[in-house]
């Protein structure tokens, strides 16, 4: 038998994932990418691009057999460093000692899975190419190369990993049946920098995810291995204090020195960079189905664009990949089977982690520098070492707990949070938090309520 | 002052109505319909599209001077006549003595409407003009004629009335910070016909609109003044009893003896029609904005799409128009303001009547044929009756209240179905419903959710 033929359009991350799997599996894999290689063409502007990985992410690396070279590039965040406005510093673990999510590279990890992939024999790599039209019945795509070349290829399936603004996707608006949102946030971003010391060493602690919050809007940090912290500004594009708002460079001026005082002798020319950058927009995509004909597919952002404050983009799609390669063998490369069980299995799940997504805005902005939720989180943290099988944290099951799917933990976490509503509310719970009256009748609610677990 | 320019994409019944507004405003209008002009050319094959309009409807004609020949031409509908399994038949009043909705042909009316805006000296009408582009910037649209001639029009402003698929609408789907979803239906539908007598006079009552309540599908019929019913039979696409299940010439036989006895004697081949015809699919529209800017709006389906259960996507359509006839006045022709405006003003309608008109899918399939249901219908007839200011049954807010909002309607329904809920859980309601207690239990508790109203 001849070898089944895939393209994979999209050359990022979870695209040369999914070619890779695919190839292990023993197809003919055209991995079709718009821009030009990185690894040979400076495409990031000097800008080092910086994502959340965590146990998901890795966990789906690990089924696929990629190694953990990937993981020795990363810098562990263990928890959140918040900054109030006063200029004080306070540290949240994310989870139990030893936790941590993981500040990445996207240029880094996406360079070290082509290069993998560049040894699968299975797979063609072909860069600068931009997808221009496609065959859903026949699963053909036109592409149109460097040169202005039209190119047609022909495949037995196609998979559009080609991002939020997927191609692939937006060919598929006109097919039958086909459901589809695209809505943005109030918040657009900018990206500002913190240069590294002199001597290569980070200006601030490096092992933590830093946040300014300040309620309807906030500045975070990650750190880079260069020393240096990829920052970004989340603000509302319209409104009060805005990116529209904000257009005169004394009210820039003053708007970063009222708010970030304690960032402000670190940051890289930030005015400059506010008034001269575009800002970017955020937005969810929901669609559905997320196969066509039992002949393309989609996976990652194109799927599920989702935003950014889970840190968990990357991790999902890597999970998109570690789910379809397991149907692979489950159904014996029968693909009709195959796309039916991945959309089915994934779709629930892409739907909420988009939803958690979005929540988390509200946390990191505005819970995160708030006492009460940093006191629901404290109890909680200690009820689940108590009784782990009974409690974990929502924040937990979503980050560290990859054989939780993304659609359970949504659910058990709207669960937990009706009982902490009414641990909250007792009269002292301020000062009684740790005695032990409160611990029982946490555990009273919760073995009412998940008893099953244990 | 040279009169400003308006090119009106679409000319169905909304674009057209829009574009007397304008002219009587003094624009120059260019209107612009893909289709052949249905005045000259026969453009329904003959079949009779039907559709409902109601106080909305003929209110907003009104309020922008156009006669009331229309409704001359009109069937009004006082009740519903539901079919049940066994062929009993059941009827539903639809509002107090006299209230109706009506029957229109779609056709019809769009054509009364083209001949008055034919009389405007400001309106030119071009046929055949299928927009394939289209500068958000300038408002400078491209047109395909029917030679295959393309032409740019250019205008101070456009307005998309192109329907539920819209090009305009589509055509913004990348501008920056455009949110839109399209969902679809489980259901699907085609449309049969019961021929009239051959005395011209009609089979079943006329002044009914009459259901076929199965459940998870339904049939319904409305009457023609040509004495015929156009008949719309809506089913799942897919699963156990759907378009895609009923294949057989034997099954499709079987489905219609057994579930719509009483229509078959009627029914003009449904069979052969059922088994010949593609199911046409449902599906609801959201976007937002709704003009781009300051230059281009969307008005009508191409606004908000939605499902035809309400009845009332041309009512909406027709508010739409009227609205923004008052606006043009109360701001004085300036569109920055009117823009902003208009979309403020009816956006929150077209969000709540998309969402009325999905739920009365279950109230006109399922709970139209609901014992329990009639009952509740049966106790806030009478309630309202004597307490006329306390309250209006929902159904009656959406179709004969032109002065309530839809999405006041659809927020004031919510609050009185908890009320109901409450009066429908009291023992022996079936035997006591009319009974003092009860309209005296009901008046105490409407009188604290809505007493301010009184």
């Amino acid at each position: 038998m001849t070898a089944k033929t895939f393209t994979v359009v999209g050359g990022g991350p979870v695209g040369t994932l999914l070619a890779i799997s695919l190839a292990r599996h023993g197809y003919k894999v055209g991995l079709y990418e718009g821009r030009p290689d990185s690894r040979k063409t400076n495409i990031y502007q000097g800008k080092s691009i910086n994502i959340a990985l965590s146990d998901r992410g890795w966990s789906s690396l690990e089924k696929l057999g990629i190694s953990a070279d990937t993981k020795k590039q990363s810098i562990p965040m263990y928890h959140r460093a918040i900054h109030s406005i006063d200029g004080e510093l306070n540290s949240q673990p994310y989870g139990k000692e030893g936790e941590a999510i993981w500040s990445v590279s996207r240029g880094g990890i996406n360079e070290q899975l082509l290069d993998i992939a560049d040894d699968e024999p299975n797979i063609t790599t072909h860069f600068e190419h931009r997808l221009v039209n496609l065959d859903f019945e026949s699963a053909t795509a036109t592409f149109s190369a460097k040169n202005g070349q039209r190119l047609d290829v022909q495949a037995d399936y196609l998979f559009g990993a080609d991002g939020a603004r997927s191609k692939v996707r937006r060919l598929a608006h006109d097919l039958p049946r086909f459901s589809y949102s695209q809505s943005y946030m109030p918040q657009c971003y900018i990206e500002l920098n913190i240069p590294a010391n002199s001597d290569g060493s980070h200006k601030l602690e490096k092992n933590a995810l830093h946040i300014w919050p300040r309620k309807d809007f906030m500045l975070i940090a990650l750190p880079n291995l260069d020393g240096t912290f990829t920052c970004t500004l989340f603000l509302n594009y319209s409104g009060d204090v805005s990116f529209e708002s904000l257009q005169e460079r004394t009210a820039v001026e003053a708007f970063f020195e009222s708010n970030f005082v304690d960032a402000m002798e670190y940051l890289e020319d930030p005015v400059d960079t506010f008034i001269e950058k575009n800002a970017a927009p955020l937005f969810l995509v929901h669609v559905f189905p997320w196969s066509f004909n039992h002949k393309v597919g989609l996976i990652g952002d194109a799927a599920h664009a989702i935003v950014p404050f889970y840190g968990q983009g990357m991790n999902c799609g890597f999970e998109d990949c570690a789910e379809l390669d397991a149907l692979i063998s489950k159904y014996d490369h029968d693909w009709d089977q195959i796309f039916s069980a991945y959309e089915r299995a994934r779709k629930p799940n892409g739907d909420a982690i988009a939803e958690l997504s979005k929540r988390n805005f509200i946390e990191m902005s505005d819970l995160s520098g708030d006492k009460n939720f940093q006191l629901q989180k404290k109890i909680e943290a200690k009820f689940s070492s108590q009784f782990p099988k009974l409690w974990t944290p929502l924040y937990s099951m979503v980050t560290f707990s990859p054989d939780i799917p993304y659609s359970e933990a949504l659910r058990v976490g709207d669960e937990q949070n009706k009982v902490m509503e009414k641990i909250m509310a007792l009269p002292n719970i301020e000062d009684d938090w740790d005695k032990e009256y409160v611990m029982s009748q946490l555990l009273e609610l919760a073995s009412e309520k998940f008893g099953d677990r244990q």
